[in-house]
């Protein structure tokens, strides 16, 4: 490695720094990496690396010339993978806590509709309220839309809480215990069997809209809908129109088309909807310096670039 | 096996009768068992076993003089552990719909609490309120206090969705990634790790009111009790007092000393307590008849019953 200091802009939003800064530098010290780091390091032709989120500073990389990557903060680069100024490698976080922090918040949220908690939950002397038995996990099957590595851990912590569970993705996958099916023909069958539907696929021109009226009329009548991938992926009237029949019992949704989700929604005042402002699961800043730190690293000795985004897929 | 048929009484509450008739029925037929089964199958000195639970009619057992064992359809005997004309054989249950079913009402209620669902679930535009990030689960310790069936197997779904797990028992135990403990020093150390503390232990003369005011300062401050076991186990008095000072930041019963609570007891009221009418699991007829049957099967073969209660332990 060379002996001048290595120049890395992070360019995300002046909050996400104070969150980052002492992360990254103990990450950088801990495999001896002599960088400035910093929103402002100097001429964009001098920058090494850029640590990146859509909601910042740069939106156009043409600039930075001799940028070897960029490297993002966030699982999803739907806002950047389009950007045609972007001729440098692009790197997607893939953060051991944002996907533990998933699967807890998933389970968490697959458990609450599937022992019907609301129902559960007696306020006010209301003990004899009728109560409901719940199948058992494993006479209740739920689907995950997407097997990246937030959907696979999803699925994989859901098979072994006891639910069924079924995989779909776009190209062939196996995961030990899940049910998996690609294709179109295999989301049919993933649809028919989602008495509780997880989204977690990556937005791509593919998946908007993905969850129109058509796929929501295949579930099974009452199915719940849980979304902690992207707001886009699910057509907001049709799952509007499916709450409305029954078709659809309940959606719990932490993603949004427009976020904030604006106060005018009809999603806010839904009994059916239950919302949670984008916080299924949040990269954590100690274990994803270490992911960045890793990929600076990668780039200063020659070696492979981790989770390196194919941008002709989108993801 | 003999030729006449042997005669089963069901002594449970009339509703269980129509629960479980066809089930035991299905079960006696499988294993060839021709056996005359009811609320009703004639005079006490001609029953051969008895299927019990503790709100139906039988509370006297002498009368009862060739009966080979009393099969409980519940997994706590302690109302009737005690009774003195009980001198045949006592099982208790142990259905593995039952143990599912609890742990999943467990993992569900330890991740609501865990994630702060009820924080993270936004009414009416209130997207942008203060958000607080929970803990990874890896950062989380959470306890269960009681090792048998119910409680090991809570330990380890809760230890399979990355929480530290503690497990007390009575006696010395071993299990797969739990950190176990026993005994009365063992109890202090469970107390100090429980962030979450999860009540699964029978009740006895010696665990009744274990959850005392001692034992409730033993939590980290801030901690939360969740209580699917039996309501005795826990002070009443002391858990409010712990709850007003904040020393326990809430409570989930299933469980309480008068069943159904009280519409005047102070739970109702508390901001605090969550409620559930002791549903958190329910034996299913389907696979508990065939463990009745299976003892039954036991009893006219000659083999050991199963899952005996120790009465001097008192479960």
């Amino acid at each position: 490695m060379r002996a001048d200091p290595i120049k890395v802009l992070f360019a995300a939003r002046p909050e996400r720094w104070q969150e980052y800064e002492a992360p990254l530098r103990t990450a950088l010290a801990e495999v001896g990496i002599h960088a400035e780091i910093g929103p402002d390091v100097g001429p964009p032709e001098t920058v090494d690396y850029i640590v990146f989120a859509p909601n910042g500073p740069v939106s156009d990389f043409a600039p930075y010339t001799r940028t070897k990557a960029v490297l993002s903060l966030w699982a999803g680069v739907e806002d950047i993978v389009g950007n045609a100024s972007l001729t440098m490698p692009l790197a997607r976080m893939v953060d051991g806590g944002l996907t533990q922090g998933m699967v807890e918040w998933v389970c968490g949220h697959v458990l609450r509709h599937h022992l019907g908690m609301d129902r559960q939950i007696r306020k006010m002397g209301g003990w004899d309220e009728i109560h409901h038995i719940p199948p058992l996990a494993s006479d209740r099957p739920v689907t995950v839309l997407g097997m990246g590595a937030l959907g696979a851990a999803c699925a994989l912590a859901l098979r072994g809480l006891g639910f069924p569970v079924t995989g779909w993705s776009r190209h062939e996958k196996a995961l030990d215990g899940v049910m998996c099916v690609h294709g179109a023909a295999g989301l049919a069958t993933a649809l028919e069997r989602a008495e509780i539907l997880v989204l977690l696929l990556p937005l791509t021109d593919e998946t908007e809209n993905l969850l129109s009226g058509p796929a929501l009329a295949r579930l099974p009548h009452g199915a719940v809908v849980i979304n902690p991938g992207r707001g886009p992926l699910i057509e907001d009237a049709a799952l509007l129109e499916a709450l409305n029949s029954g078709q659809v019992s309940h959606a719990t949704l932490d993603v949004f088309r427009v976020e904030p989700l604006p106060a005018a929604h009809p999603f806010w005042a839904h009994d059916g909807v239950t919302i949670t402002p984008h916080i299924a699961s949040e990269t954590r800043p100690d274990t994803a310096a270490r992911v960045i730190v890793e990929n600076i690293q990668r780039g200063e000795t020659g070696a492979p670039f981790l989770h390196l985004v194919d941008r002709s897929a989108g993801y």
